[in-house]
């Protein structure tokens, strides 16, 4: 199968294997007039500056048309918690009169609303549900993403949202990386048995999640009345044992350390991070940790930002993700995380671009296989309303897909 | 021609034919499990709570299933710029440096390039440029916009640009309605001459703009630094003599007294209105004059916000809308507009639904004519991929239009 995107305007990507970080996070290969050639779901050439494919190469091809637009990689999203139950808008009223999240909770509201209603759900019910948020990922430009479990926090539950990624990998054309997060919360059931439900997280969860193979990370939420900073690292460090990659939700709302223990267990990813001290960024640089920066969440719940330019300048590599969650950030788009990442972390459209593509890869461990538009590398671009990279960053709150090609083939 | 939108879960909308205001504000109207019926571009009738079309009224009609979503009036924007030529999406990495907008516009950037560019350019790049933009717009969920001028600043080019807005009226679903804005900026030319820029705006503009009716309303920037109250007062007063109906950007950055003048002159409208005061609020709320309020400006400019629920709680009737434009807020979609009301203005999803539908309709002396979802009015709906009013305003970041109905049709 050959597909042939014809009259780019203009390619913008990062290169290479391996996160970007830096200045290299910023440095990235812009192409004005060109084209590429994609066989069997891989690109295979990438033209050079004003050039046009050979008719030889078109015959037998599909021809996709840019129209002079911008090309990108297909966006790649690093931290979603995407499947679940059990939306909350009927909490945006309390939100609204200033009734805290605590008393929400207390109302049975909160994380314990997704909780109950994911648990209550059937496999089919939760693949249907992720399956609609997906198209609306797609439609607004990603072509990969991470899923993390950790609304259903007993066995079968985790078991069972983590096999309805599985089936959903299969059902439509998002790539899905799955993350295992039993220690998301701590359920009801276990409120003052905290060290139990570390065990069961531990002893049987993590276990069977290994031997069903259904992750590749496995994720904690280090932080203040939820995974100290000893349980955080015993669950990483359980999770290492069965082959699972650790990434922690680290300084989020309290400056705990979670930095500082990202970069001691040699973490994928850290996340969130607002709150990280110099000490342990200096950590995660010496680890080569990805920042996985929400900056959509601190917008939603008007929190603080994290301090993206510095982690940059201190050489960690920054991605950018969404953050989808029912809670703090209902958004499916990159889109508006990436004009946040212009405007409220002051970071270039150039090192966003490497954000959102290459530095996610490399928060999934897929760098290697996909985030830049290089020979080789999966087929996954993304075709803007727009006729530069600046554009796309400074023209914002509409979806600016044209089109998206999974694979090769134009999904959209 | 006959339209039946059967199957829709929840229809929300606003009632009357005036602007609502105060508590009335969020008074609108919730019918579960409705149709509508819409012949010859008007809304016919509106079924009752859990009531389905008799199969008769189906009879030759074109069927739209709503699938049990949720259903709105067609939004209604009542503030923007959106025919130009010369997007400014370069500025962009100036400004992520921190250069500031007075040395961008020294540079001959800012809106000097807009003016330039839309001076330079034919009707019919205008017409191609504002199509863009248009179906952008409907894409998001508007039937209804205003556009205003004011990037010609000479008498053809302000001519030149409202002729297009009629054009552009003519060859897409969005229905246009033209504000003269010839007393957006002083042009370069005038530099000094700032009293000959307002007779030329009085003396030839208003009369030619009003001669060939090519606009409903009269803008004016009453604002330091570019027209002070005198002369906000006197354009808008010579508008009026010629028929043009006032309109006044007031108090943005700073507390000039535009507020009180809008009052004063019982203006149709006053826009913005980050500093207005009590004194000109309240002059305001006894002219009936809409607040129309742009929080997407405030959030791209990292401005204040307007003091939008003291206003409702004034009295005074708030619109919302996006202030499209190329320089403060490049973006089409009031859906992120919404979302800020509620966020930032705390407004309820019931008060921001009023606030961009009729109260948008009244600020453009409309909502005799389209803004609800009631028998006679114009028949312009929008399906929403939501299952209830909450969730359109809780669910951010994404596009969530899934249909758009404009007099009767489905264009989307
Ligand atoms: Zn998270
Ligand atoms: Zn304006």
């Amino acid at each position: 199968m050959k597909t042939v995107v014809k009259n780019i305007g203009l390619l913008a990507t990062a290169r290479g294997k391996e996160a970007r970080k830096g200045r290299e996070q910023g440095e990235i290969q812009q192409i004005a007039g060109t084209y590429i050639v994609i066989i069997d779901g891989r690109i295979a050439t990438v033209g050079g500056e004003h050039t046009a494919p050979d008719p030889m190469i078109c015959e037998d091809a599909t021809i996709i048309d840019a129209g002079g637009a911008l090309v990108t990689p297909g966006l790649v999203d690093a931290h979603t918690h995407l499947l679940f139950a059990g939306w909350r808008q009927k909490e945006l009223a309390l939100k609204l009169q200033g009734v805290s999240y605590l008393e929400i909770l207390k109302q049975g509201g909160g994380i314990l609303h997704t909780v109950n209603a994911t648990r209550r759900a059937t496999p089919a019910d939760l693949v249907a549900a992720g399956q609609e948020s997906l198209g609306r990922m797609l439609r607004h430009g990603t072509t990969t993403c991470e899923v993390k479990s950790g609304y259903g926090l007993t066995v079968e539950d985790e078991l069972k949202s983590l096999a309805a990624v599985r089936e959903l990998n299969g059902l439509q054309p998002v790539d899905l990386v799955a993350t295992f997060m039993g220690a998301h919360a701590i359920p009801v059931e276990y409120q003052n048995r905290q060290q139990e439900y570390v065990r069961l997280v531990c002893d049987e969860m993590i276990p069977a999640v290994a031997e069903q193979q259904l992750a590749v990370f496995c994720d904690v939420f280090c932080e203040d009345h939820v995974f100290n900073l000893a349980e955080s690292g015993e669950i990483l460090a359980c999770g290492r044992r069965y082959g699972l990659l650790p990434k922690i939700h680290a300084d989020e709302i309290t400056p705990l350390g979670g930095a500082a223990l990202a970069g001691e267990v040699r973490a994928v990813s850290a996340e969130h991070l607002i709150y990280a001290d110099d000490k342990g960024l200096a950590k995660m640089a010496a680890s080569g940790t990805v920042a996985v920066l929400l900056p959509g969440t601190s917008f939603y719940l008007g929190e603080d930002f994290a301090r993206a330019r510095a982690m940059v300048e201190m050489g960690i590599p920054v991605a950018i993700a969404t953050d989808f969650n029912p809670g703090s950030c209902p958004n499916e788009s990159l889109q508006l995380p990436m004009n946040l990442a212009c405007l409220k972390y002051r970071l270039t459209p150039a090192e966003v671009l490497t954000a959102v593509t290459l530095n996610g890869a490399a928060a999934l461990c897929c760098a290697h296989d996909r985030g830049t538009v290089e020979e080789g590398k999966a087929g996954d671009l993304v075709i803007w309303q727009a006729p530069d990279l600046e554009f796309l960053f400074y023209h914002w709150g509409v979806n600016l897909v044209k089109t998206v090609i999974k694979g090769g083939e134009p999904v959209l």
